[in-house]
């Protein structure tokens, strides 16, 4: 169990197989998120259907509401929600710190007011892998304290903690059919990042992940941090990049050898009518849609690309039915989750190097299409991983 | 085309197969409602898997947007939303005139403002005849007047009016691959009743449906204005009840002769958290099916009995997460379509009649079941069909 077998490999980035009571799961991979054990508007089906294999689930969210001893008793969060494959569930730690103002942090833990009825509450390195080993996911974390990356002063003392924290989450962890993983932090700050993968990769985690990138630093500060770390952790463990990111992080985060990642975006973008395609994001609200009998991006082999029109989604936005929410958020995750599965195929194949540049230069390409003065613009969709999701 | 055959009768109810462009119907048959082109929160390849066949669509909305132009371009109804069986539209006129107070009625037609915008717009027979041209339906309606059945006094003027519409909206059609439907009015008086009723059903029309009930008269009136309609109607046609209904309205309804019916009670009770069960309405949001690890329906065959639990839909109800919606959507038509399907196995082999007060005895003993004070109960859901749809 939680063998990671590398199957191939070009330069940093690895193809490999990480193995869970629910399955093997096949890496690069990319998790959609289900926050309150549901990938919005979609049923368990649909996310099959378009090549979802891991799915994360929030602890912070799932304490709150139902309540982790409900899950539990449920069957846990692979019945409750009727996910048959991998799960991974965070710590809680990346939410219970988002609550500036309402939290309030000490050595032992954090206690914080719940952002639905303003209730107390408090997570413990020891509390948090409780909750974990109630919600049952095959993949949990360490509790860890995420920081604001321009406090340079501050990111030292919290990557402290997040170490002693990680020795308690793996002092407190007992269930064998969970691999916990550890969390890498630092911020921006090579030195502080060089020493906590350090510290980290000491401790007997299964998995490592990275977190604190992805929380307002520049893309040049994620990359660094990546290429610090990375050569630092052991080969024979997967590495997780902790809610990143658009196309263009993965493909960047895969060249420089992580395995696994996770983000709301897609599914966030779809909410705002927004779709990953060929021409850059499209704003699919935009009047220029309206007649267009073409699918969002006729490369894609998406239920939603093979069946429906951009004129007939746009209609469906404008009138306000939710189906348009379910149709693009198809679209974006299958369109995340067919890049992963092209980079793994380049890398068994040893085409990736080839291929690298060719990718870059689309989803880069796509981000800076955005900025044109064409149709279907979107606009101040926070990319980030909210504590609303 | 557009031939109906009487497969098996038991007194008045019939099991029937009416042919259309987009294949056959089998009678009686429920028609799930997408009135702006979608029936909400599902897919097609959802709506296929819970056994539907006709759809209905609402000419008012389509006409205000996208615009029946616009869906025409697209290559008109089905191939816009992408169902591939029998369609159907109605007038627009129900949606007209309940527009009360912002609406004009003279003989030529009706002026209205939009619903979205106050924009002044008229509807005329022709006009509506042109307009369902355009959105492609298998089945369309003639424009017809729908009065207030406790309004005796006009309920004749607008049946005369209906009458001299029903003529013109047959002039006015040219599409040989649309089967023209006339509409029976007459509120709940029975000699206007029939006097309509034999009027409509000397015209050309291919199909007869019956219109003006569940619009607040009482289920006696509805039953008896049945009783006198459908005796005088060909036997070779089938007839469409409009609007109707509840589970227990489609079998009052079957058993008067009627073929075709559409509702959308399933989705709206759905997006109001109420599922249909052996056990009465429930209201999924209610505390009592927290830890409740049944399916909403243990005897249902749909995919949401076949996988989720009544627990973890309460979830999604709290949770405000729209899976819930598309859920008990699911459950709610599958039951209808279900119930459909026995009453027509039961007519084919001549069991209805000793079926028929169980039927009624689980639906309306369910009804009577609502007002238990046990749990889930279900309070003030409007049940007709509202142009809020």
């Amino acid at each position: 169990m939680f063998e990671y077998h590398i199957a191939a490999t070009t330069k940093r980035a690895r193809a490999g197989i990480f193995s869970t009571p629910h399955g093997d799961l096949l890496t690069p991979v990319f998790a959609p998120v289900g926050t309150q054990a549901t990938v919005k508007t979609l049923t368990p089906e649909q996310l099959k259907d378009l090549g979802a294999s891991l799915v994360l689930s929030n602890t912070y969210h799932l304490y709150l509401r139902p309540g982790d001893e409900l899950v539990r008793d449920l069957g846990g969060l692979h019945q409750f929600m009727q996910w048959p494959r991998p799960m991974l569930t965070d710590s809680g730690g990346f939410q219970v710190f988002s609550l500036a103002g309402t939290r309030k942090i000490d050595e032992d833990g954090v206690t914080f007011k719940s952002h639905i009825d303003g209730s107390l509450h408090r997570f413990t390195p020891e509390k948090s892998i409780a909750i974990q080993e109630n919600l049952g996911a095959d993949i949990i974390m360490a509790f860890d304290e995420c920081s604001d990356p321009n406090d340079h002063a501050y990111t030292k003392i919290a990557m402290e903690r997040t170490h002693r924290w990680a020795e308690r989450s793996l002092r407190a962890h007992q269930r064998s059919d969970q691999a916990l993983f550890g969390i890498v932090q630092g911020g921006v700050n090579p030195q502080l990042r060089a020493q906590s993968a350090e510290f980290i990769a000491s401790l007997p985690f299964p998995g490592i992940a990275i977190g604190g990138l992805s929380v307002g630093e520049t893309k040049d500060e994620m990359h660094r941090a990546l290429e610090v770390v990375t050569p630092l952790l052991p080969e024979n463990k997967p590495r997780y990049l902790m809610g990143v990111g658009t196309p263009e992080d993965l493909i960047n985060g895969v060249a420089r050898g992580v395995d696994i990642f996770d983000c709301v975006l897609p599914t966030r973008l779809a909410r705002h009518h927004a779709a990953f395609s060929p021409e850059g994001r499209l704003n699919l609200m935009n009047a220029a849609f309206a007649r267009d009998a073409r699918p969002i991006d006729e490369t894609c082999d998406c239920y939603t690309c093979c069946t429906f029109t951009r004129g007939y989604i746009r209609h469906l936005i404008v009138a306000k039915e939710l189906l348009a929410g379910t149709l693009i958020s198809i679209h974006n995750l299958r369109t995340m989750i067919r890049l992963m599965e092209e980079m793994r195929a380049a890398i068994l194949d040893a085409s990736f190097k080839q291929k690298l540049p060719g990718w870059l230069e689309r989803w880069q390409g796509n981000a800076q299409r955005q900025n044109d003065k064409s149709a279907g613009r979107v606009h101040s969709v926070v990319e980030g991983c909210k504590i609303s999701e």
